[in-house]
């Protein structure tokens, strides 16, 4: 079974959190099958870890990490593999797999593009 | 003249930036009558307060500032009002308004949840 973590950053203040609790329940309506599970970097649960493992235990054989950061800076490019490698080896029976950061996808720009171009 | 400004955290890691520089080309492209200039919360420059003077002295008589954040924590709930409000008080013949953050934007979240169905 496949099965996609949504990767934040992680705030202190709860509200943050409110649009990764929309974009779980998104893909939920939309692919019923594959499950999710959100992780944050820091400053909010669960970790990583916590969720590959909460994933492992549903029966998930591939997990792909999505990176919901805007840019591909100094936690994407140094922390995050050395979490997602201590991930794998504690998981080793599961493959795991990253993506780009979400801001590298160009319809992720264009839809913000839009955005802005609707608050003119 | 109307401009609209893309408000960032901005991040120690200079590749951190790219997507911002490629959302304000995007930008320039589809709307070249309207200025565009990118500001950040801390850590890189420019600040919202230089990025209002830029524009001002271009002329902008209105300016839109939009969030590009995930979440509103305590950065936009908190931090971002007093800055913006500075800016008020600095440029006041230049009407300056304020969007949500982008990730509350369904458009926004749908393009991510497209983004994470085609890593699969």
């Amino acid at each position: 079974m496949k099965a996609i973590i949504l990767f934040g950053h992680g705030a202190r203040d709860a509200r943050w959190r409110e649009p990764f609790d929309r974009l779980a329940d998104l893909w939920k309506a939309q692919y019923p099958n594959t499950p999710v599970e959100l992780a944050f970097l820091e400053m909010m649960a669960p970790s990583l870890e916590e969720a590959v493992g909460s994933l492992a235990s549903k029966g998930a054989a591939q997990i792909s990490v999505v990176s919901v950061f805007f840019g591909q800076g100094g936690h994407l490019c140094n922390d995050f593999p050395v979490l997602l490698q201590a991930c794998q080896a504690k998981y080793p029976q599961i493959a795991l797999s990253a993506t780009t950061a979400v801001g590298e996808d160009l319809a992720v720009l264009q839809a913000i593009v839009d955005f802005a171009a609707r608050a003119l």
